[in-house]
């Protein structure tokens, strides 16, 4: 298969590792709205479920490939007969079905997990994959824990997985543990030293227990990888998985890593609603991109900065992610110049000396108020305007 | 002065830069409670307020001046003479004052936002600095947009702050724009080519409009910063500032780094509490290390794994940031192995045979209801064990 070299897949994981967080549980028919929703969003890969770990699970399976004709759908098993099974039949309606199996790689996950040996657990990897391979082309493999694992034994199962037929190979970040330049260095080393790795393409799953996870991915992008696995707001397990909107509108923006995706960003303040409102799961107001305040510029200094050039503050337009407006707010650390523009906005256009006056009488307000809104301001006008 | 060459400052904002978001403000009586938590938490600065934008934020430093005693009171100004009058004033009762004034860096802000030259805004900076030397020994200089400036200009700018007098230079990422590996050659640059940068403390202040903040700001570390400007749970304008419970706890879990800070991180959960409550601002369950969901496992894969063996997916002891509790909540992906685990703990300990029967029964009412409570265990095992 022919790959763009400069394309990024965005393999969605909200219905599959989003939905397990406690409280997130959704119903098929809820899960077929987001689907078809990510679907419309331009994700490249949608991961339904886990077929063997509930007859709701296999069922949303089943009815998500049903539902959405382009994103691949994938299903998570575990490296064993029995899973990949039940996977392959939950995936027997997917267009374009994956199974993503895989197994612990770090000698914590190998000797307190699995009770077992390096060369046992290979060996398990590499008969997942082939066992896979029967039932489908599109075999992902995930290394699991592979940010404590040895190097050299990664690079070994990751060869070994290829060779077996594995077509994307997943080097999660299982704990959130690693530093940016730690995980980088281990998506190259792999890019470096795994002969076969041209052959599959490798994809980066990070968790943010410590509020890495999109820089995690970037780096794994910088660094070879060209998928990459992500949710929606960030949701998932303990401190979420990677954001996909964060790693999205970051490739848009830095333009210089040369990478993009088929993303169609303006449809992300939609779908984060939806996910929220979905799964109860709320998004706070300084959640980058999607929360509320996002693109709420409030300060004095940066309000007149912004007002004089919005590429002062700006560095994405909210229109470009669907936000419905920039918002200035008013508060007791707004300048003079953002009251003016507010001001002028309602219709009133003062002189220096009683734009002077309001903006005194708008501090001694604002101290005392959380947030100044437009009936506040037409108040203060009329009150001091008449009375000056 | 002589400082340990591996201790990180931690410079809190959360009453400054966080309080100026819309809805955030505090009145002076709970900024107070949050200095003498932040006190108490262990932090080296409190930026107090911004003391000529308002006659509360004046107030404010005046008050938290005389409420604390071991941080450092820092208090902002622009740079010009009458901000740095007013903020002398306010900080007249800190035991340790600083002053923080700055000026934007960038051609962007050079231009658009001060209509200025490069060398016009180079000595005013150094007028600034020089002019708040004369109130207080400890002045931090800001080069505002400093993550979209001329490295050379930069270089110039920080090298002549300090040969004005100041103490700490703050290298601020204003836009939330820069990549991590960006971030750190800027930081390494100006390490290695402002020949009086031993005489300063390099400060990191970034932005999260692009999730990256925390990220950042460890990778200033990792080039010769040794303060960071950061707030609780992370809150400020827009996306946000890097939130301190992220990079103290990097900083703690990954001891190779070499690196210290003063901080109690048993007091995270609780001043961020408070904070949250104080302000009206939530934080969303998936929050790294604060959040509500930060320790809670679910699925079965990783349930199973947990019991065998706590370090294989914690990473960080939830008691060490002052949680409660490491939350296991059981769902349809649990496995039957954490459901073994909490059926023993209520006092049920079954056989195999009787494990799998309700195991069967306890996926069938996951699917339908969400989150399993030891009620419904405790019902599950007497309503189908009396029948078996």
């Amino acid at each position: 298969m022919l790959h763009d070299p400069n394309k990024v897949y965005i393999f969605d994981t909200t219905l599959r590792d989003g939905e397990q967080v406690p409280g997130c549980q959704l119903s098929t028919a809820q899960k077929i709205e987001i689907a078809r929703s990510l679907e419309i969003l331009g994700v490249d890969v949608i991961e339904a479920g886990f077929p063997v770990s509930s007859p709701g699970d296999f069922n949303s399976v089943v009815e998500l490939s049903k539902a959405v004709t382009n994103p691949v759908i994938c299903a998570l098993t575990r490296a064993n007969k029995n899973d990949i099974d039940v996977a392959a039949q939950a995936l027997k309606y997917a267009k374009r079905p994956r199974i993503h199996t895989g197994i612990g790689a770090s000698d914590m996950h190998i000797k307190h997990k699995f009770n077992s040996t390096r060369e046992e657990i290979l060996e398990r990897a590499i008969a997942a994959v082939k066992y896979a391979k029967q039932y489908v082309e599109d075999v992902e493999f995930y290394a699991e824990d592979a940010g404590r694992a040895d190097i050299e034994y990664l690079a070994k199962m990751i060869e070994s997985v290829i060779a077996a037929g594995a077509t994307v190979v997943n080097i999660p970040d299982t704990n959130g543990y690693c530093l940016p330049d730690q995980y980088g260095s281990k998506i190259r080393f792999l890019k470096e030293n795994v002969k076969n790795i041209d052959q599959a393409i490798i994809s980066c799953h990070c968790h943010n227990d410590l509020g890495l996870a999109t820089a995690n991915s970037i780096a794994g992008l910088q660094n070879g990888a060209r998928q990459v696995e992500c949710t929606i707001n960030g949701i998932g397990e303990r401190a979420g998985n990677t954001s996909m909107e964060e790693v999205v509108m970051i490739l848009k923006t830095h333009k210089n890593l040369g990478l993009h995706t088929h993303i169609n960003t303006m449809g992300f303040y939609e779908i984060s609603h939806q996910v929220r409102n979905q799964m109860n799961m709320p998004v706070q107001p300084n959640k980058a991109i999607v929360g509320a305040n996002a693109f709420a510029h409030s300060s004095g200094i940066h309000q007149d900065g912004f007002l004089k050039n919005r590429e002062n503050y700006e560095i994405i337009k909210p229109e470009d992610v669907g936000f419905p407006d920039a918002t200035i707010v008013l508060t007791a650390r707004s300048g003079r110049h953002a009251l003016k523009h507010h001001l002028e906005r309602l219709g009133h256009n003062l002189d220096k000396d009683n734009l002077a006056l309001v903006y005194e009488q708008f501090l001694l307000l604002a101290d005392s108020k959380t947030g100044i809104n437009d009936n506040d301001l037409n108040l203060l006008v009329t009150t001091h305007l008449v009375k000056a």
